[in-house]
C-alpha cells in the first residue's frame, strides 16, 4: 500500500521565485545571539531581526512578493487592503517602489502615527467605522470604484511565498538548525515559515507560538479544523486573526505544533530582549521568545531559529508602564 | 625651519597590541544603516554599534585591555574603580574574565539595577557618599588595603587604546570613511577614536560632539587648558565628566574639532534611532545623532561613521515620558 503525500500549497520553485522578487527591494537582516539568554534557556538561539526590515516587519516581504506578481493591467487598477497593522504600510511602501497605487481602508480608531506613516508612503487611507461590517463595506466600495486587487494580509499565495523568505535567508545565514520559532496570528509567516524548512532544510522542525489569550490556532489544529479567534485580549496585537483556509492547509499538515504562552510572560520577554540584547521588538515578536523563557518549547542542547517579527512599538506606551490589554 | 610634530601619546603598535588583547573576549559589534536617516540628514552614515558590546557599551574594550594588561603581581591583588557607569560593569566583567577580583566604589545614589549588574559579574561593591570627598576617601582606603591597582575610567593609556579599537574595526568594516563622530565625556573614546584614525586612515576626520549642558571639552579646546565640569545638568549621564591630561593631550592636537548640541535634540535623536533603526541606544550614544539633526555638523556628500556608544537605559524612565534631567 502507498500512502501519498498531498502536494504542499508552494513549490520549492514557488519559494525561490518569490525570493528573487523581492531581492531588490528587502533587506537581508541580521542575525543577532545573545549569550545572555543562550545560558539562560540552555539552548544556541539565532535572532532573525525582521524588526530591521522596511516598515519595521517582516510583512514587508509578502507585500512586496504580491505587488510585484501582479499583471500590467493589474498594476493600472492598483492594490486595495483592510489594516490597521504592518500589512498597511507594507503593502504602501511595496505599491510606491512598484509604481502603483495602494488603498487602504483603516478603521477610525488606527492610530494616527500609523495613518500618517501609511499616507507618508503614498498610499490613500479610506477610513471605516471599527466594525466587521462596515470594514467590508468601505473595502467593497474601494474594489468596485478602483478595479482594484485585494491582498489579503495573510491568505494569499503570493503573501505566505513572500514570508517564507525570512526563514530561507535564516537557513542560509545558520547552518544546521535543529528548530524554528515563529509566531502565529493569521498563520501567513508561520505558514511561509514552514514550508521553507520542508523544502530547503526537511530536517528543521517548525513550531507556532501564540499567546494563550488569543489560542485559535492551537485550537484550530486540535479540533481539525478552523477556530474563529473571538474576543482575544492580547497584547501581541499582531496576533488577533484566525487563520484562513490556505494557512491552516499548510499548518495542520507540515507544522509540527502550536504552543501557547502568557501575557505575563511574553511582556517579560519583550523587556528582556529590549534589556540584554538592546533592539526594540513588538510584542508580537516576543512571543516565541516567551515560549523559551516559559519552558513551553524545551531549547535544551538545540540550535533554535527565533523569527523577530517586527519591532513597531508605540514609545509612549510600553507594556512595563501602561496596561495595554 | 623645521616644525617637529610631537608624538601622539599611542602609536599604531600600542592600538594593534591592545585589539589583539581583547579580540578573545570583545564582540565584533555590527554596523547598521538606516535609509531614513541618511535622507534626512543628506549623507551616507555608518553606525558603530557599540550597544551591542559586552555590558552593553564600548566600555567593555578599555577595561579589558586594561585589566589584560596586568603583571602577574597586579592580578593578585586585583584592580579597583570607582564609578557609578558603565566603566563599573565594564571592570567587573573583565576582571571576572581575567580570574582578578575588582573593588567598585559606588555612591550609595546608584541604581540598585546596577549595583546588581556589578555584583552579578563577581565584583565587591563598596558604597560611597555622594560627594567628590568621601569617593576619594573610599577608593583610598580600599586601594590601602587591597593593594589593587586603580583603573581609572578614561586617563589611561590602556583604556584609551582599548576606546582606540572600536573606531579600528570601524575602518576596516566600512570603507573611504569622511568622518568619525563620538560623544565625549572624559574623552576616553573621543581620544582613542582620534588615535585610531590618526594612525590607520589619516583622511578620516574625527569630531567629538558634547552636551551644551556639559561643554567642558568644548570650552577646554577653546581656552587651551582643561577646564572642569560645573554641575553638568544633562540627559546625557555618561558625559558628565572633565577631560583628562591624557584625553586633553590627544583631542586638542589631534581631534579636527568639538561641537555641542541641545538637550531637546540629543533626546529626539534618541528616539528617532529607537523608532526608525528599532535599536535601544542611551542618551549618551543619541549624541552625535543630535549633532547630525541639528545641523551642528554637515554631513552632505559625506561617508560619517557614528559610534553609539552604548545602550543601557532603564526602560522604567524614559526621556520622553519622564522628565529625567
Amino acid at each position: 500500500m502507498n500512502s501519498v503525500a498531498k502536494e504542499p500549497l508552494l513549490t520549492a520553485e514557488n519559494l525561490k521565485d518569490a525570493e528573487a522578487r523581492i531581492r531588490p527591494h528587502a533587506h537581508i537582516t541580521p542575525v543577532l545571539t545573545s549569550s545572555y539568554l543562550d545560558e539562560r534557556v540552555g539552548g544556541e538561539l539565532f535572532f532573525k531581526c525582521e524588526n530591521f526590515q522596511r516598515i519595521g516587519a517582516f510583512k514587508f516581504r509578502g507585500a512586496t512578493n504580491a505587488v510585484f506578481s501582479l499583471a500590467p493591467e493589474e498594476l493600472e487598477r492598483g492594490v486595495v487592503a483592510h489594516s490597521s497593522g504592518n500589512h498597511a504600510q507594507a503593502l504602501a511602501l511595496a505599491a510606491r517602489l512598484r509604481g502603483t497605487r495602494a488603498t487602504i481602508v483603516m478603521p477610525t480608531t488606527a492610530s494616527a502615527v500609523k495613518v500618517a506613516a501609511v499616507r507618508g508612503y503614498g498610499a490613500e487611507v479610506v477610513p471605516c467605522q471599527p466594525t466587521v461590517e462596515d470594514r467590508e463595506q468601505q473595502t467593497e466600495r474601494v474594489l468596485e470604484e478602483t478595479g482594484g486587487t485585494l491582498i489579503h494580509p495573510y491568505n494569499d499565495r503570493r503573501i505566505i511565498a513572500g514570508q517564507a523568505t525570512a526563514a530561507m535567508e535564516l537557513l542560509e545565514q545558520v547552518e544546521g538548525l535543529d528548530l524554528i520559532l515563529a509566531p502565529v496570528g493569521g498563520g501567513g509567516l508561520l505558514s511561509g515559515t514552514t514550508l521553507a524548512a520542508h523544502h530547503f532544510s526537511p530536517s528543521t522542525r517548525v513550531i507556532g507560538v501564540e499567546p494563550a489569550a488569543a489560542d485559535d490556532a492551537y485550537r484550530s489544529l486540535a479540533t481539525g479544523q478552523i477556530q474563529p479567534s473571538v474576543d482575544p485580549k492580547t497584547i501581541a496585537d499582531g496576533l488577533l486573526t484566525s487563520l484562513g483556509d490556505l494557512t491552516f492547509a499548510v499548518i495542520s499538515q507540515l507544522t509540527e505544533s502550536i504552543v501557547t504562552v502568557t501575557e505575563e510572560t511574553i511582556v517579560e520577554a519583550m523587556r528582556t530582549v529590549w534589556e540584554r540584547m538592546k533592539i526594540i521588538i513588538e510584542p508580537s515578536a516576543a512571543v516565541p521568545v516567551a515560549a523559551l523563557l516559559e519552558g513551553a518549547v524545551d531549547p535544551a542542547g538545540q540550535r533554535v531559529g527565533v523569527i523577530l517579527s517586527g519591532g513597531n512599538v508605540d514609545l509612549d506606551r510600553l507594556p512595563w508602564t501602561h496596561s495595554s490589554v
